[in-house]
This record gives structure tokens, sequence and C-alpha cells, in this order.
């Protein structure tokens, strides 16, 4: 019987970790890679070093400081269940671990592009993160297929640097923006609602989309091309627990509780505000921690009055 | 003209900074002290490391990346105005700054407990921070005065490790937190409302903290002493601004926005919870970042629209 399983191995995990090992709690990790997104080259060429993206610096200093002294399984979890006032998790390969509490910071995953010339263009001038390389578009035709909140923010950021935009998306409008009239009026950016993805074109390099809209064909020219399709969180093993929201994200309050006592969220697996932001999620890993920690330490208390009474 | 002016150099601030940096905003810092209370020695012992508390390698990372290469003004800010669209800052030493946004985390600092005997005892077996130094009480007759739910959560934690507990405070009752029945029944904790605190007693270390309540004076034996008076945050600037609340906390919504538009704050300045952790300062710091960052967009669009309509 743990304390507390933390379920992710990305920074909100790490963070957690971090905060619960410190207060000397009996924690186990439960995660099939560790650092999370922050391991991944999210870049435009598979030359971007790992290091030159904020946060991850951080996010190596917690690794060295947590996951290495802790206890791990190295695994995916499949189920959680509540039981009275513990956890019965399941991992994939038949592991079974009962706890006071759980936090879950299992992150989000980017919502592929499934198109044939994909495969040919990843890191290749055709990448899922805008923001992060937003400086990399300098004079570039850009083709940002997918527009969510966060891609026209990225748009947004682009707009004076890159030479000419496209936004592509199968909606029939919008998202509704504080900016999004702005974005409409601008000059170099072409808006394509209600516009299917048919191929990305090139070998070594980005050339063009093709896209279907009312059955006619368009080639667009485009040297970058982002996809920003929103992103799946990891939350299948939760749905047995009432807190996942209708696009499947934990809903948590403002100290990353669930409405389950005992269960605690943290990172871009959450309704949070920009979670996806290493940082960010570092912080919410902690604030998850905290308020699981006062949990366990209101339980402790409890079990302990009521026998010297 | 700026981007952003941070005001402040903790956590939240240095997080706030690396963020604007990444994304090449006009940024100006401006604060007295680089580090925030992370450089503060708040432990019972002159001879605490300061690397020993989690967090502080991360600031160390924050300001070696971040306010040493930025602007930076050392001064206080003693008045913020908005005018139009900008705001006005001003410094005790008289600078002036014009900026676009601005982002507060100037912390909150520990209201000090006035008696003679304090300045024999800091360091010396009187502390300002019982969570910090929880692992240090083992068998000790520890006196916490002040209850706030933050040191009433210290209380808590050492509640097993402690073999004497006080709780003493000025007010008529205990503030009322799930744990807090479970405290009044705890066989080795004394709870003492109604009290004022007249002197603590020791030279080199803590003997015994004396109080006075209903006329009456008792010398209560201790080996620590804990004080948790409450913070008072640092916004006596933001006075013209309608945006604190009655203790003088910045309000601020899920996304550390301010209800004055280009205001933002994070940390323990503002409203959120556990701002006081620095981790949990450092994400906040980076979402009141994004959250100007997103501001200054949609200024800049909204600039750049009209003109080429």
């Amino acid at each position: 019987m743990y304390d507390l399983v933390i379920v992710g191995g990305g920074p909100a995990a790490l963070s957690a970790a971090f905060y619960a090992q410190n207060k000397r709690l009996d924690v186990m990790m439960v995660y099939e890679e560790l650092g999370g997104k922050t391991n991944w080259n999210r870049g435009l060429n598979a030359a971007t070093p790992r290091n030159g993206l904020p946060g991850n610096e951080m996010v190596d200093m917690l690794v060295l400081r947590t996951a290495r002294k802790g206890r791990v399984i190295h695994d995916r979890v499949v189920s959680v269940q509540r039981r009275d006032d513990r956890f019965a998790l399941a991992t994939a390969q038949g592991a079974a671990v009962e706890t006071r509490a759980v936090l879950v910071a299992t992150g989000a995953t980017p919502r592929r592009l499934e198109v044939p010339g994909v495969q040919h263009l990843l890191k290749q001038g055709l990448g899922y993160s805008l923001t992060t390389f937003a400086h990399q578009v300098e004079g570039c035709r850009v083709a940002v297929i997918g527009a969510t909140p966060r891609s026209l923010r990225g748009v947004a950021e682009i707009m004076h640097s890159a030479q000419h935009l496209y936004v592509i998306s199968a909606e029939p409008e919008l998202p509704d923006l504080p900016f999004g009239e702005a974005l409409r009026r601008a000059p170099n950016l072409e808006v394509l609602t209600g516009t299917a993805i048919r191929d990305v074109i090139g070998l070594d390099s980005a050339k063009s989309v093709v896209v279907e809209c009312d059955g006619t064909i368009r080639h667009l020219p485009a040297d970058r091309i982002f996809v920003d399709l929103g992103l799946i969180p990891n939350t299948g093993f939760l749905q047995a627990l009432d807190v996942l929201d209708p696009d499947g994200f934990v809903v948590v309050d403002e100290v990353n509780a669930t409405a389950v006592p005992g269960l605690y969220a943290a990172g871009d697996v959450t309704t949070g505000a920009f979670g996806e932001q290493v940082l960010i999620a570092i912080g919410d890993g902690a604030r998850a921690a905290v308020s699981a920690y006062e949990y366990l330490l209101a339980g402790q208390l409890g079990a302990l009055a009521p026998a010297q009474a």
C-alpha cells in the first residue's frame, strides 16, 4: 500500500514526485517513458538540440533528483478503481498496486495527420509544434493544418515573419478568439474552412499541401507545414471514474483536485490552462502534490485521533 | 516603451522573464533583489545549506538564463498607473517606465513577531517556516505562534515526530480546515486561542514562550519556536488599481490575469493556491507570461489590421 501513485513520467509527474519524496511520502511512479514530451524532437529539423527548448534543463534536473532514486514500474496503467478509501491500479503487464492517493499526469498526444506524404516530411519541414519553432519561419510560406486555439495563437505569433500563411480547417468556421477578427483581416493570411487535407508533397523538404474543398482539389505551395489537429488526452484508464470532460481531459479545480477524493491531476491531461508548457506543467504537478499531501495528512490524523480519544 | 515590465525578482518573476525573453518580447525587470525568498535562510540554524531546499536549483538556473542577460532596474516600484492602453511605472529613485503590459510578482513577506527576545533566537531555534524544516523537530517541544491554514498544515505534518506541540493564536478560534477537528483531538497538542505572545526566552537556543491569556501569564517550555502570523503581500504600489483583495493580495483568475487588461500577477503576491512553493510560483509565473503574451499579440494584430483593411 503506497501513499501516492504518480501515473506518468513527464514534467508534471516528475515535479509531483520531487515534492512528494521531499515530504517523505511512500511514492510509486508508473510510466512507460521518462521525460514525457520533452523527449520528443518536435522540431522541423532532426538536428534541433533538445537543450535549446525552454524547460528541458529543469526536467533533466527533476529526473536526476526524483525518478532515479524512487520506486518505479515501467508500464502503462490500464485501470484505476476506487475501493473504500483507497485506489487499485492495474497495469498492462498485470501489475496491481494499491494506494491511498493517485496523481494523474499522463499527458496528451497530438492527433496525427493521416496522409501518405507525412512519412517523408516529418522533421523535414513538417512539424507538430508551431509555437516552439516560431522563429524558423522567417520569409517562408507556411501552411497550418488545423484551427485550434493553440494553432491560431501560433499563427498570430508568426504573422509578421512569415511571407504567406494558410490556415486549413475541416470545420465550417474558426474558433472564437480575442484576436480572431484581426487574424481574418490580415493581408498575408488565407483561411480555408470546410477543407480536407488530401496529402502533403515533398521528399526532403516541404513543397505543397493538397486540399479539397467542395469537390475541388488545390495545391497550396508551402515551405513549412505545421499540424495541430488538437490533443488526445491519455485517460482511457480513468473511464470508470467520473472525472473526464467530453473530450476526455481530467477536470480539475484550482488546487488540481478532481471530483473524486484522493485523485489529483496535472499537466496537459487536465482542463487547466496552458498545461502543455513545461514550466506550467512543473508548477501544476507540484500543486497537485501539495493537495494530495494535505489529503493524506487529513487521513493520517483522522486515523490517529479516534484511537486516542 | 516596453512590451512587458516584470516587477519582482523571485521565482515567479524569473520564470515569467524566461518565457517572455524566449518569445523575444521587449522585457524590463524591476527588482531590488534577485532570487526572492529563496535567498533567505529561513531555517532554525544559520548553517542550513541553501541548496538543500527544493526548487532553489531551478531558481539558480533561471537566474543564469534570464536576469543576467535581460535589462534590469535595481529599484522598488512605488506606483503603477494605467493610461489609455499602456502603463506608467515609477520607482523609488525616480525612474519612470512605460509599458504595454505589467506582470507583478513582488511576493509576500511574513509578518514579524515583535517581542524583545526574537533578536537572540532567530535562526537559533526560532524560525518562520515550519513546513520546510518539519524534519528538524523529532522529539522536540514545539511552539507554533499563529494559527494560519499554512501553520496548521505544518502542525499536522509534525504531529507524529514532535514530543509536544503548542499552537498559540490571538484569535478566538482556529480557522476552519478539513483536519481541524482531528488536530483538536490530538493528545500531544495544546491549542491556546485568545492568547497574546509577551516574549520568547533563550539566549543561544529556545527555552520558552511567555504568553498572556485573560490576564494570566504562562511560560510554555519550547525547544523550537515557529512563527507564522500570516503574509503581508508587497502590493502598496498597486493601490491605485482596483485589483487587490481585502488583505492586499492581487486577485487573479485561472490564467493569472487581473481585472485590469494588460495586468498579470503570479506567485505568493496573488490569491492563487500555494504560491509560496517555489515550483508552483515558477509555473504560475510562466502562465502569467503566456497570458501577457496573448494580450500583446492581440494588441499587435489589432494595430496591424485596420491600417490594411
